[in-house]
């Protein structure tokens, strides 16, 4: 009687993600794939949305596919003012070009403002639906030091586990 | 002759957390939960245990349950200067809850002060403890630079893995 | 009819390691165990390689192991200059002496400069080669603000999975 070799767990991989952005009167404020009103966006040749981008650099590196300026490049005219959303899309698409899903995603928002408490699930909910996998957001404070207490600019940190695809 | 199915390994899924306090002259240190004598501690509506806030929020967001933000709540009478040993028994509590266990938790304390060497089994086993899981506590400064270098503040860098129940 | 019992998976654990280093002019540049040519290194005891810092505290705090600190002692004779290269190699050794294999490894640089595009993918495959396990490394900038965004110092951050060896 044969017996069916138990599949082999695919083994996990980690990666992690950081970025900053300064802080632009005036400019939309998109944070994980949301619109957040009344609030300043980022600067920066895509909408600045800080969340969006340490989570692409977090699967990209988990899946050992570079990072955000190897991915996009740098200055192409197709990208400018690229939303955090086609990034999440495009890399989900190269992660399953190369035989890897997403286990999960954690990111958080290092920011004075907006206050993501209103919003924190419904990014959470968008993003988990772009990436087809769970995504936590959280928020927190440098408590009034550095350029983010200082209201200069936003921080993300993110990390990420992939999985190879049978 | 039936085969018993092979266990299924529970899928591991990962959080970040990070946290930053002013340090504050004449407060008690609690760093890691436990109190390090001849230092300043850390402001804050709790104990200002950096070390316990970010691994909060890494097993928070490991499990998909939010931050310390929406776990606590702001302003409530009954966390005025909780402890982060409280936190983390409330954390552990809450995952459990959840069918969630922890597998191992990484910390990391970015500050000039104090120097951890005397301190960080200790802390890292009392901890160990509380999360019944492994937890490495390690420590490093920003070489002078920002607002940890200067000594305005401390900040802490947490990584989980969690497993769900079976 | 015997059945082999299905493998336990080892099970997995994360950690997460950050360092930081003053820029010194003059000195030579080592970032990832690659000497990067034309750009100013990192002050420090050691060859001042940050990337390579970050990546031995995340494996230690991985496997339980404590920290750079307590892994090469404070001014010891011995670590003057001491190369990332040397510190990976032993950090190796070490988790095979206590029997934990590296799953893989994801690090970030936080720098203006050098542009590490021209030189990723040779210290990746450099560091992959050193630890017998994949290393992503990446890259970004702080968008000109604080100690990283003035030019001030270098600063990295990395996850590292590592498995018990049966």
């Amino acid at each position: 009687m044969v017996q069916p070799t138990p599949a082999q767990p695919a083994l996990p991989r980690v990666g992690t993600g950081f970025d900053a952005h300064q802080i632009e009167a005036g400019k939309p404020c998109f944070i994980g794939c949301i619109e957040i009103p009344a609030a300043d966006g980022c600067e920066g040749h895509s909408d600045g949305d800080v969340v969006a981008h340490a989570i692409v650099d977090a699967l990209l590196a988990a899946a050992g596919l570079g990072d955000l300026g190897s991915f996009v490049g740098v200055g192409r005219k197709e990208y400018d003012g690229v939303s955090g959303t086609r990034l999440l899309e495009e890399c989900v698409a190269l992660l399953a070009q190369h035989h890897y899903r997403i286990g999960n995603v954690s990111v958080q928002l290092i920011a004075n403002t907006p206050k993501m408490a209103a919003y924190r699930e419904q990014s959470a909910t968008r993003m988990s639906a772009i990436l087809h996998a769970p995504v936590n957001l959280s928020a927190t404070t440098t408590d009034h030091m550095g350029f983010t207490g200082r209201g200069e600019g936003r921080a993300a940190i993110a990390t990420a586990l992939v999985f190879e695809s049978a």
